[in-house]
């Protein structure tokens, strides 16, 4: 495995004093509606609202001082951005964030915020990643990937460390997948250590990209549509290492279509007063989707991220609760 | 003072183990928009979702073997309820909540999942405290107050710990006043300590109960009015403690009417994603009424709880959301 045992303690040591513990809390309401007992590892309570921090910590935590003076690079608006940026704020690092001109003002003054540098380029987020790499290529810089990096998977690892010490008993760890970093790495903690845990991975129907390349055996593009899962939406990279390492790990899957999600993410909202992002709304979904399969036992659901914005968390949520014609915007074509 | 640096170091040691130390954020958002750094308290994140964990706990780990044999008896549907059943569970000390027959299906639900005991009453809260209270003197069970108990403001007195060891520039400290029992924790620790931070008690206009009676220099009945800040309201006991210790403790207070409550709820979530109750609505309500005086000041807010229905919460920041016209139902008579 490209994420070994060694590489995972060596990632809880460097990063566990810098980041928060998040709770893993059984939701009584959700448990009572489901028959399951649905805990929740409250992930969209780390530091920037995503566990995207903990890859990116431990990166920047193992690189050489002369690579640590040379700063970072990274392409990203979105979780895997805030986390470098405040990676680098920890450590004492310079990061320079490549994004597209269009970012919304928002995202870029969240980054700003936690010290990082800016770069706008024309085009889209591929452009960015091509352009920040290239640089990082040219002057030496370390480029942080969002998942392409066992640095980052074994990262994201430390999240599997914690949840089987809060809850040793878990049947079943339910997260979505989108590069496949999370699941990787907490999959591969659970392996190295042979606990008999399932591995759940969780998809929107709109975008499946690394579900189907497991399922065609090998990495391809893949069609996606829009999804309220935006931040695991997008393809995989061609020499991908997640994709090995998901093709071994992961147990199980189930894929959601968007009125689970948004119907999960209100369900939340509803029985535990909690504001996640699509992504986390995915994998709630899946197990309320498949309750009767884990009746009475004790699935864990990953709560990755709560990086979206009010008014979009509100027109999500409101058609359930005001009980208005549920309309949809989002379909599969 | 009643409340001395040995009982709230005694009551650190006591509980800590078993509570969550909540997280003490800086919001930039809300830092921009008011031009003040507000750091916010999470203990809305504590178990129960409130504060009220923290004295009963104390509370019950300071009793005698013998009397934690014969259990404790409360009355409270609310958040004291729901956090002496948690100690209780905490402790395996048998408890027994009195309430109302009137009390809602799922706060009575939620008392039972924490296994404590339920004995319904005729008549209001006032007689289920009556009854209960004559029950654990003829028993001899210790009967615990939501406030009016030096134990009790004890344990809230360890949130004033936790401010100061994760923010000892704090300028002042922000919170919400019901019983006194939370800001005459807070207050004692650091006035015990000659820590230089103001301590700033925040109420509605419309429930006033424990102001007045300072302003008129002895505890009398005060008229109140419904509030968005249920858990705060109510009057306060002939006798109590909190009296002397919050005329002593508080440096300032400030009074916000029902609508900045609502809109301190709705721009809390706007900003944080976080849905909290009224009471914790008043404080952040109150530093937003306050901005100017503590520009470029860290201030503390305590988001003391979310026990609210979603149903409730939603109706309240709608209006907001969906710029329709306001119409606030709570109002100064």
């Amino acid at each position: 495995m490209p994420v070994t045992q060694a590489m995972i303690d060596s990632a809880y040591k460097a990063i566990q004093p810098f980041i928060r513990t998040t709770p893993l809390d059984l939701s009584i309401g959700l448990s009572e509606i489901t028959g399951v007992n649905i805990w929740l590892k409250k992930e969209h309570q780390q530091y920037t609202g995503s566990f995207k921090l903990r890859g990116a910590l431990n990166c920047i935590s193992h690189l050489s001082n002369e690579q640590k003076q040379l700063g970072v690079i990274t392409a990203s608006s979105g979780n895997h951005g805030l986390g470098v940026a405040m990676a680098g704020k920890i450590t004492g690092t310079k990061v320079t964030v490549f994004v597209p001109k269009t970012t919304s003002e928002i995202k870029v003054e969240a980054i700003k915020n936690l010290g990082a540098k800016l770069e706008f380029v024309d085009g889209d987020v591929l452009t960015a990643e091509l352009t920040g790499s290239s640089l990082a290529k040219e002057t030496g810089s370390y480029y942080i990937s969002p998942y392409n990096d066992p640095l980052v998977i074994a990262g994201q690892s430390t999240l599997g460390i914690e949840i089987h010490q809060q809850l040793p008993s878990a049947k079943a760890v339910f997260m979505s997948v989108g590069g496949g970093g999370l699941i990787s790495g907490i999959g591969s903690f659970y392996k190295e250590n042979r606990i008999d845990t399932e591995i759940v991975g969780c998809w929107p129907v709109n975008a499946p990209a690394l579900l189907k390349c497991i399922e065609q055996g090998k990495i391809n593009d893949v069609s996606e549509y829009p999804t309220l899962s935006d931040s695991t939406a997008g393809g995989i990279e061609a020499d991908s290492i997640t994709f090995p390492i998901a093709q071994k790990v992961i147990d199980q899957y189930y894929t959601v279509v968007e009125s689970e999600i948004s119907h999960a993410m209100h369900k939340l909202a509803a029985y535990e007063r909690e504001i996640v992002e699509g992504s986390a709304g995915v994998a709630l979904a899946a197990i309320l989707q498949q309750a009767k399969k884990y009746h009475k036992k004790d699935v864990v659901v990953v709560l990755c991220g709560n990086n979206i914005s009010f008014d979009k968390w509100i027109e999500v949520i409101e058609p359930y609760h005001f009980n208005k014609k549920i309309k949809i915007n989002y379909c599969v074509k």
